[in-house]
């Protein structure tokens, strides 16, 4: 009786902000298309990027996503895209997210499906990367995307960054573009009744992961000037594997230190809701709590 | 973007818990029918009781019901049925939830709906009760049924108990009827680490309204004879207006007093979404936080 439709999320970037005529191009690729869900997007003129959000059910999403990757490479061309973003390609990033009765490697395969197609059909050089990444240093993309657009063509000289799709010459126009497969994120911020960000900076440096916090946790300090406090900001990059009330505890904890104290917290845009109720599980102890108890989750097809 | 379907949930009850086809038959009513989903039934022999959980859009769930409460009055013979759980109608209850994009309003209206024509249909008497009811002595469903359907032909002679629609005369084999609407229920536990049923009795009592406790909280103490505990077993008729974390809370400060400590919780059965996503907001003070951000709310139709 449990639903079972497969749904699989697409957060695709591209290296257009400015212009919005040529932004609602790209975008009426996803409208309109059964089986797909446009649940957001925003433009940022200094970024001159788009981010947008959908949702959908695998083949119909697979196929919305690579018809905005070619609208994106019509309309858009990076030998004349200025912005503060790094980027490297017309459509930059496409990552796939696993969101429902679909796992990490149904979004890796996606993620190398549509790679492939896109190579194909483009004629453009991809990337996979985060989880669909195929060697180590792929699965970081500041490190796939170092030297932008200007770069491409001698970085894929390099048999090192050969692509793992479509040919190893950067698209004239189009640039590269990576696609990969990875869990949602949550951006969750815990606010302090400090306004010593140097403070909250060596807080967050202590729970994040390269500071050897959480494993799965990025984290800076950022100043809320208004209020005359500061916040560890971060990003949860595995909800599923470092609970969000585990950074939140231990953003409290080591503010213990400093004599400052949590005094709120933000959940900034989308979070599944597992990442909400694990955190009511673990303040309430509940036992045996199973998600499919959630009435909600019995609505759905 | 969000989502718009409307979801009302309803937990219809039959007197017949024991003649597992008769409650098939009942059951089919509300299977294969677009717009109607049967989340779950459950059949109890010593109280000859079948539970009915169902969701659906309004029109096609009145629809269902109607014909399940026909079908309830062709199989079922209230002359004949013994069972521990006190019960007036072939078909006994009918409580309309509203779970989505509905309001209490448009679950009251559904249950009048339903009520005028299965008393026209049927010939048959029908109480409005909880939130539905018509007089402050119906809106409590114990008094309704008082006499239970033995009693019932006297106890409709009584002008304070003309029922809300259909004759003012007993049906002759399946009795009467009641429909209302109320809030979905959520069955809390919180677990205890004493044996003593007794100290955890009197903290149920302090819990509960009826003993100066939280407005929407029933209570009583439970005994789990095989861990050695006992448990303070709540029903939260409004997690809107008393927070299931609030009793969580509640229980361990009054446990205080007996120096026992709270050791878990459970939640039985289904729970709105809200219910545990309201306690991780309350635990974590994340501020301004809007259901919208919920990944799943934006899945839905």
């Amino acid at each position: 009786m449990s639903s079972t439709k497969k749904i699989m999320e697409c957060v695709p970037n591209f290296s257009e902000g400015r212009d919005l005529k040529k932004v609602e191009k790209i975008i009426d690729c996803f409208r309109g298309k059964e089986g797909v869900k446009l649940l957001d997007y925003s433009s940022d003129k200094d970024h001159n990027r788009t981010v947008v959000t959908l949702v959908g059910e695998v083949e119909p999403l697979k196929e919305a996503v690579l018809s905005a990757i070619g609208k994106a490479i019509e309309l858009i061309d990076l030998r004349s895209h200025t912005g503060e973003h790094p980027r490297m390609g017309a459509c930059d990033v496409v990552p796939f997210i696993p969101i429902r009765n679909v796992t990490m490697e149904d979004a890796i395969a996606l993620a190398k499906e549509v790679g492939e197609e896109a190579g194909k059909r483009y004629n453009l050089p991809i990337f996979l990367y985060e989880k669909a990444a195929t060697t180590p240093e792929r699965e970081n993309l500041a490190k796939v995307r170092k030297g932008q657009f200007e770069g491409m063509a001698e970085k894929l000289q390099d048999p090192n960054w050969k692509p793992d799709f479509g040919p190893s010459k950067v698209h004239e126009s189009a640039g590269v573009t990576a696609v990969g497969a990875r869990m949602p994120l949550v951006a969750f911020n815990v606010n302090l009744d400090t306004a010593n960000i140097e403070i909250t900076d060596a807080i967050a440096k202590k729970v994040r992961f390269i500071g050897g916090g959480l494993r799965f946790c990025k984290a800076m300090g950022v100043e809320l000037k208004e209020r005359g406090i500061t916040q560890v900001s971060m990003n949860m990059t595995d909800y599923t594997k470092t609970a969000i009330y585990r950074s939140f505890e231990m953003v409290k904890m080591e503010a213990k230190r400093y004599g400052v104290n949590v005094v709120g917290s933000e959940v900034i845009g989308l979070v599944p809701m597992a990442a909400l109720i694990d955190t009511a599980v673990y303040y309430m102890g509940i036992e045996e709590f199973s998600l499919d108890q959630v009435l909600e989750n019995r609505l759905m097809e």
